[in-house]
Formats: structure tokens, sequence, C-alpha cells
């Protein structure tokens, strides 16, 4: 059992999605906590999917906590990272599913980063037509993002998340305790989602991310507790006005059209997602500024703060023979393309993000700028 | 162009489930007619997925039919068999989708019989979480009840349809007309599906079925029609008063609980499903006789007609080891299943059905006696 727990109050953020509704509680050794799971569907037997980096520092500490609620608790450890996103790992979960005769009540649990935590939400989605799932993230990604929200998927290896759902976890448990034991590099990698409510949604939290970045680097628990508060805050009213993404959620996807050329192009894996993410910002603030919609200083101040959270600013050659083609014809494949024509979400400095097109010749030299840039 | 079209009125059947409702289109040649198309969502592009048996018989009809909606039509042609309703086939629609840039509007077109419409329909619901798919059924047993309901699935090695979705198709387009090519053995499987629908909800329909098996059999025009359309109404009956199955939409599965052991035990297409269902629904109104609940008259009336549908009324045997083991095994993992326990759908004679548990000795009997019985 974990006793460091940090001198804060536990917390809870709603998304109010009418009969999908949940919870996402936010606190310090929350994981542990019994009082954390009362309330969830009552089943003969629960599943914790991890994967191998964090099965041995969590799973017998989850399974403790769920051994009152529900008689028998299975673990299915996957292979831990973005290039397992696949099939064939979302399998195993339903080879063991099955193996273990589990029914329709069964209730799956995510534990661990966002990949696990997608690919247990499109487990949980599929099995038997949909079980309930919880999320359990583990990492300040999943915590402040991708747990958040039900989109569910595994990549395809022509385009990433391409294969998936939407489907709402039964509650979201975010642990912040979990952070302490967070590789440098992906505390970084979540800091770029943090990073991203700022433009899109709330300059006053872009002041505040500003202001704090150093405590953030340090983990300075009260510092992590706000930025996962107020994350997941943004979070849940945008998905609470758009579940399905017709329209306003896409404004999530700040930084992610050139995001995911970066992931896809340098193979999944290569860069993080939130590293991705980081650099695709930089690249999509420049496109808002050739587009007349920002001006250069806030540019430059977020690509300030990108660098500063420790994510990359310089984007990748992705094919030393025509790298625009190659950007362009990998986030011709984004989900948010219509008819060919390639969308991003822009920012206007004021808060605001709109998603549009923009005209290739302008794209092709924000492209060049930025993997040329320094 | 397909001329010989019956003289028999277009009919629609509607399905309510509020921002999910849909219409079902019952006639002969309407497959050929723009009409049958109108109202369904814009798109650049439509995607056919089909079979190899179907193909060849009207895949170019219904791209004629698309032309004036959709600028852009691709086809999608997969093995033809129960066995290919796997993870495999479901991907070579999401290699075609991702390898021509189908975008997140894309209208999937499932033109075939159930398998080709569960496989379409979960690629549907999972292909960039969901784009728009219409069911262009082929065959009886799809028309009938497969296309009608959002039930979307593939097959596991460990058991049917234990991984799928509920995703509403935005039509169902019923051409009788091409009930004409069917096998006649895929004429009894559909069959099965119908006798279904009286002795769990509608004993005149039963009567009605009774009277014209041999119309039926002989697929006389305004038989067929009629059989399609109560059927469909049925259906619908149930499935917009429980659209997940978290009650009354299980009855819908009678005969399916021995059934489903049945195929997977034989080895999947190697039974068609609509012989199993038909024997399975011998081996439920035996079930039921043996728990009180109806009288051997019905049980062999029901037989009776089962037999005259073409259909097999003596079980197969699984495992000459430990048949009734097997059996038992093989219905553990049926999606009704609760906590380990067998659910069936049984019958009371009057045209209602529940779901039910049965003591093991009862069910060990049936089974030695459906595999014996002549």
């Amino acid at each position: 059992m974990n006793t460091q727990t940090l001198n804060l109050p536990t917390e809870q953020v709603d998304i109010a999605l009418g009969e999908r509704s949940y919870g996402i509680v936010i606190g310090a050794g929350v994981l542990d906590r019994e009082a954390s799971y009362v309330g969830l569907p009552a089943a003969a037997c629960a599943v914790i999917v991890t994967n191998e980096t964090v099965a041995p520092l969590y799973a017998q500490r989850l399974a403790a906590a769920l051994t009152p609620r529900y008689p028998v608790i299975h673990t299915v450890v996957l292979p831990d990272g973005e290039s397992y996103k696949t099939w064939e790992s979302l399998n195993l979960i339903f080879d063991a599913l099955l193996g273990h005769g589990c029914d329709r009540k069964t209730v799956l649990f995510a534990l661990g980063g966002g990949v696990v935590g997608d690919m247990t939400g499109f487990a949980a989605a599929s099995y038997m037509r949909g079980v309930p799932f919880v999320q359990v993230p583990t990492t300040l990604l999943a915590q402040v993002d991708s747990s958040v929200g039900g989109k569910t998927a595994i990549n395809h290896p022509l385009g990433k998340n391409m294969i998936g759902a939407f489907y709402q976890p039964q509650r979201v448990i975010c642990d912040l305790d979990t952070l302490k034991t967070l590789p440098m590099r992906e505390l970084s990698a979540g800091l770029a989602e943090v990073i991203k409510y700022g433009p899109i949604a709330d300059l006053a939290f872009l002041d505040w991310i500003e202001a704090n970045i150093g405590a953030l680097m340090a983990r300075e628990p009260q510092a992590l507790a706000h930025a996962v508060k107020r994350s997941c805050e943004i979070k849940a009213l945008v998905v609470g006005q758009d579940e399905r993404e017709s329209g306003l959620r896409a404004i999530l996807n700040f930084g992610h059209t050139f995001g995911h050329a970066i992931e896809a192009g340098m193979g999944y894996g290569h860069w993080l997602h939130g590293d991705a993410v980081g650099c695709g910002m930089v690249m999509a603030a420049r496109l808002s500024q050739a587009l007349g919609l920002v001006d250069q200083a806030f540019v430059e101040r977020l690509t300030a703060l990108i660098r500063q959270a420790g994510l990359p600013t310089v984007a990748p050659v992705l094919d030393v023979q025509d790298n625009v083609g190659r950007y362009l014809a990998l986030m011709r494949i984004d989900k948010k393309s219509e008819a060919g024509e390639i969308k991003f979400v822009l920012i206007d400095g004021t808060g605001k993000a709109v998603v549009g097109g923009a005209p290739d010749d302008v794209v092709v030299a924000v492209i060049e700028a930025s993997c040329a840039s320094t």
C-alpha cells in the first residue's frame, strides 16, 4: 500500500453526457481507496488491463482495492508502447476475456497510459458488443486528455487511431501519486496536452502554465494537481457539448494534424505522441500566423513554453527525397480531412480555435520553415 | 438493370429508435431504383462491401443505382462464408477504406447475406470511430433478421459474434427479387428465422407460415413478401423497445443458445446459421416442454414445420467422447450467460417467450434426446 500520499484534497470533475455521464476522481492515493470504486457496476469478474511497465508498479495495488467489490480479478499484461496499439494486442485482451469465460457484465479497468486506455476502451466497446470499463490513468497525458471523453481506438498501419469507437468509461480515477514514477520524457509529453488547452480555450490557464512551468517540470504536487484538474474541466466542457466530434470537439486536436503525420512518418513509438503534438502545435501556430489569425509574438510565446516543457519545436524530416510531399500525404488521411482537403485547428490568440483548411502553398511554407528552424 | 420485377407494392417498415430511427424498404426491384436511396447521407465516396458470390450478381447494379448520389464508388469483395467472418476479413475492409483515402463521411453499403452485413456494420461502427452504412440484404435470413436492428459483429475462435457493436444502419433495402438467386439451402436457413417469430411473438403468424410453407419453399412472391414484411415488423417492435438487449430483445435468440453451440462445435460454415437455429429451436422447445412451459403437441407442431422448411431437427454429435460436456462448454460462453449460468429462450405456446436458466440434468436430457431422435 502506498503511504506517501500528498497533502491534497480529492476533487471530482463531472462529464455531463446524459445517461453516459461520469465522474473524474482526482487526488493523491485515490488508486488505493475503496471509496474511489463505490457505485461502479457489480459483476462476478473484473479484468485489469495494463502493460509490462505499469503492472509491477500498480497492478497488485489496484487488484487489492477492487477485491471487496469483485469476487474474481484477472490481469492482462500487454507489451508497452504505441507500436503495440494494434489489433494483435487488442486480441490478447479478447483471448483473455473469452479464455476466462468473462460474461457481458464483466468490468474492465484500464491501468496505464494512453495506449492502454485507448485499447482497453475499444476492447470494452466491442467485447460482446459492449461491457463497462473504468479508466485508471497513470501518465500525465492520460490523466489530462486521453482517458477523458470516450475516444477509444487502435492504430492501422496506414493511420493513427483509425479503428475505434466513441465509448464512455464508467469513471476516471486519476491518482496524482502515480506521476511520481513517470519518466521525465513522459512528463513532458503530458505537458504538451496541458499546454494545448490554453490557446484553444483558456488564456488565463496559459498564463498560469507559463508562471508554473518550472513547478510542473519539478513535479510540484500542487502544480500538477491544478494542471490535471483544469485540463479535465476544459475537456469536460468541450466533450459535454460535442461527444462525437461533429464540430467543436475537433479543437482538442490542436497540433494533432501535423503531430499525427510526425508520429506516423517517424514510425509509431519513435516520437512520443506528446512530443509530436508539442512540435505540431508550433507548426499549427505558425500556420495560424501565416493565415493572419495570430501575431508572431503569440507564436513565439507558445513556442518558448513548449520548449520549456522539454518538447521538440523543430519538426523532423520525414523523407529526404520529398519531405513536404510526405507530410501532405500523411495529413490527408487525418480523420478531420474531408474529400481530400486537410483540416487544421487554427488559433486566434484570444483563447479560441476554429477548424479550417489552408492553401497548399501556405502549408508547404510552414512545413519547410518548421523543419529548418532552430 | 433488372426488368423482371414482381407485381408487388413496395412497402416500408420503420424502426423507431429516436435519432437512430430508419426505414426498411421492402419490394421487388428496389435495388435498382434511385428512389430507394433518396435521403441517405451525402458523401464524396460510397463503398460497396460484398462477397465473391454476390458481387457478380448485384454489385454492378447497386453501383449503377448509387452513381447519381455518390461521385466515387469503390467495391470491396470478401471471401464468402461464415468461416471468413473474422478479423482478417474485417481488415480487408479497413485496408480498402484507408487505401482509397475514404474520409469519415464515406457511406458503406453491405450487399449480401448476414456475414457481409455483420462485418460491414462493424467496419462502419469502427472506421474512424463511425461512418454511416446501409444494409442491402440479398438473402432471406438477412432480410428477415440480421440486417435489421443494428447488431454487428465478427466471430472469435472461442465464440460466435463475440466482438462487435450495436450500430444502426441508415436504411435497410430488401429487394425481394434477389431471393430468386438464393440456393435452396439458404432459403431454408432464412425460413428458420421467419419461423422463429411465431412461437416468441405471434401465433397467428405461425399459423400463416404453416399454411404457406409450401408457397414459401416454392418462392411464391406474395408469400415471401409477406414473410419478410411481417418478420421485419415483429423485429422492429422488439428492437424499438430494447435496442441494446438489456432484456426483451434476447427473445429473438430463440433457438440460438443451442444453435450457436452447434455452429461453433461443428466449425463455422459446416452448418449454416439457419440450420443450427432450426435444430436449436427444436431443442429449446423440448427444454421448454421439460420445464412444463409448453405441451408436447406444440413441440411436435413446431418440429414438423421446421422439418418442412428443409431444416435439420436432429442435433449433431459434437464430440464422440463427451458430447454433452462439449455442448455445455460451448453454451457457457454464449453472450446471454451470466456468471457461468447458461440462459435459454423458453416458449410457452401462447406466442410469448422468456429468458431463463434450467437445471443441468434437464438440459443434459434434452441434448441426449435431441442427438438421438429421428
